[in-house]
């Protein structure tokens, strides 16, 4: 006889989650493929930034005590000595009454203390050489960038764990980075299982719908940065689901398994976790959508089984699979999605007593962050999904919230910043 | 004798950027693919959801009317005549005084009108077969999704020129795009120059810097889902660097260079465009950084001349290249960065009479979002790009700003959510 599933509270699986999820392996990549990689190294100034006193404005290289006594009406002449461009190495040291012409991002030379702009002087060509006049007393140090002035020797420009974005990858390359340290990708395998579902080429039939869930988990699997792998429809036959959930959890360490996660006379999971004695961690929780959703683990392995339903799929990942894939991407400071509080634009009915998360818009109107659900919310509708940035946290107080209130919120990730562009 | 550049104003230039930006070709790609890219195609439902009168809970199909008069204390008894799993057909109809046992997103059987939970009810098994008894009136159309419910057919569910992320792949799947019309993924080039820079692979040499541009750049384009292809490192020379950007512009249709946009002696930039008579649409912006940016037009193709300075680099792209690439992508709607507002954590003082964007932090606190500068902000300085993941305005008025003053800031993307996980 089947036991009565317990439901535990949201904050409780999370906690039984996350007491297990480990950073994975690593390894070393081309700074090519660093991108949207973590960081499984700090990435540490090996040299000073500037490594050299720099040059930081074209104008002209100078001994500043040359210039304390300049004015407009007296200025002072300089003879011009040389020219360096950036990249090259000043060979002349500047002495007293001399100056060099000189290009930003070039070394000071020796002798000079300062840089005076070009658009300061004027220049006189005679037969003695090349003469410029300066009007104004030029600063020690004017316009001159000093070594180790913006980042010292040995500083953590960003930490083990962090994801590469723009700025790390020019970090990275400003210290000689050839080859990054990263986190592995986890590979995580996606079983979708079903009767009633088609491949997305097949006309529909009577009774049945396409699988869309594969295509969805897919996409919130690479935007995390790890690597989805498709093992294909499952008709509900728990045995038959066993067997190759068995065999794919040979390949990968990650397996997520949608639909069958009820108690239903076609459910998989139950049959699969007991079959392979895997040790459940929860097999429902005190929410909605996603309330049947089972993470298991077998070892080291771990087993997601989702809703089949795309809305309450999506959600289980987002809460449950996401936390344990960004910690195997060393991601161990931010598991979860990144929460905040926002002002509810409209009134909504509540009378559950179970937490919900119903998908939504979230808004910066002003400096303020606005709030408002999204089409229908029912777990079946996924067209939803398509506009929603967010999730809406509706707690099970039985009461309604309104409009001006602030609630918690879920911001959802997007290739694009998704809670602008909706 | 060289002419002095007259800066242009921001939203000038931005003006006459957007008169100019074209969205470019489409393709079909494999749904498999489509993730990250832009429809260039409106999503749209071809057929209802659900299609059929859908099952939405596990029960037993009935007719309402008979459940009519059922009482706790005089249950209404129903002959159990099937079952019925996910993706398989009714095959009978179901008449007065019967039920079929039946499964979440099976399709309803003809006569009944309403499921009743499989918990609602308490079933007995007897010599002439199964029997249920329901202890309560169930609801005409109670646990049915009725065709159609969901999304109606016809409905638009994204519009030509929206990012695919998870939920447009859950809809596309769901009404079987096996493969997609998107646009094509622009070939933005990419140059650095300057006789300063070395590659990442190579040991500092005294005066000299590595390239960190071209990777930071490379991340920018990805990040935006246009293909970044690297050219090269340039000495300052402008022949060699006409040369080269006339050999890339006959195989891209955008280019970046980097370094030499100023006036100096070995600065390519304005000689480039001199030689190939670019359309310079404008070579200097009255903002800091990024001032000495040039963007100019041979034909349709693109020249975009950043600063060598990585920060003010970066600030470029982010401005000026960006908009004219999620154009290129079919993002017409929303080419700028996300512009929101943001109260200021501290004073910022300003005696310029220019426009500034600092980098900053934007982060959201209750629902409100607030602003910090992060690092150094002189323009030379690029490690603070690794903390920022926004950038603040600060006009030109001359006037220090003070802690809680709303400010217009611009929201970077990163392939997280930078924006909390600073």
């Amino acid at each position: 006889m089947k036991q009565k599933r317990v439901p535990i509270e949201l904050g409780e699986a999370l906690r039984l989650i996350m007491a297990r999820a480990k950073p994975g392996k690593t390894e070393v990549v081309p700074l090519t493929e660093a991108y949207g990689r973590y960081l499984a190294e700090d990435l540490i100034a090996d040299h000073p930034v500037p490594w050299f006193d720099r040059v930081a404005m074209d104008g002209f290289a100078l001994l500043s005590d040359d210039t304390r006594l300049a004015t407009f009406d007296l200025p002072v002449q300089l003879k011009v000595v040389g020219s360096v461009g950036a990249g090259h190495l000043p060979q002349k040291k500047v002495s007293p009454g001399q100056a060099v012409r000189i290009m930003t991002g070039a070394a000071v030379p020796k002798g000079a203390d300062a840089v005076v702009m070009l658009e300061a002087t004027t220049q006189q060509e005679t037969e003695n050489g090349v003469f410029i006049q300066v009007k104004r007393p030029v600063k020690p140090g004017e316009n001159i960038a000093r070594k180790g002035e913006d980042t010292p020797q040995g500083a953590v420009l960003a930490s083990r764990g962090r994801r590469i974005s723009a700025g790390e990858m020019a970090m990275l390359a400003t210290f000689g980075y050839h080859s990054v340290k990263v986190f592995t990708q986890p590979v995580v395998g996606i079983y979708v299982t079903g009767s009633e579902l088609l491949s997305v080429e097949a006309p529909l039939e009577p009774g049945k719908i396409r699988n869309s869930n594969s295509y969805m988990l897919e996409s919130q699997i690479r935007q995390l940065g790890a690597i989805p792998r498709f093992y294909g429809i499952i008709k509900d036959d728990p045995e038959l689901c066993t067997r190759v959930v068995a065999k794919a959890l040979e390949e990968v360490d990650y397996l997520i398994v949608t639909g069958g996660a009820a108690d239903g006379d076609y459910d998989c999971i139950p049959y699969v976790c007991q079959s392979l004695q895997a040790d459940v961690l929860f097999d429902k929780v005190a929410m909605r959508p996603g309330s049947v959703t089972t993470v298991a683990q077998i070892g080291s392995k771990w087993i997601f089984g989702l809703s089949g339903n795309p809305s309450a799929c999506f959600v289980g990942f987002e809460l449950f699979t996401r936390p344990v894939l960004r910690c195997a991407l060393g991601a161990t400071a931010h598991p979860h999605l990144p929460r905040s509080k926002a002002v509810l634009v409209h009134d909504i009915p509540n009378n559950k007593r179970i937490t919900r998360l119903m998908r939504g818009l979230l808004e910066v109107r002003g400096s303020r962050v606005l709030a408002s659900t999204v089409g229908v919310d029912k777990s079946g509708v996924a067209s939803s999904l398509v506009q929603a940035n967010g999730l809406l946290i509706i707690p099970g107080t039985g009461q309604p919230l309104h409009a001006g209130e602030e609630i918690e919120v879920m911001w959802l990730e997007r290739p694009d910043e998704g809670h602008f562009y909706v």
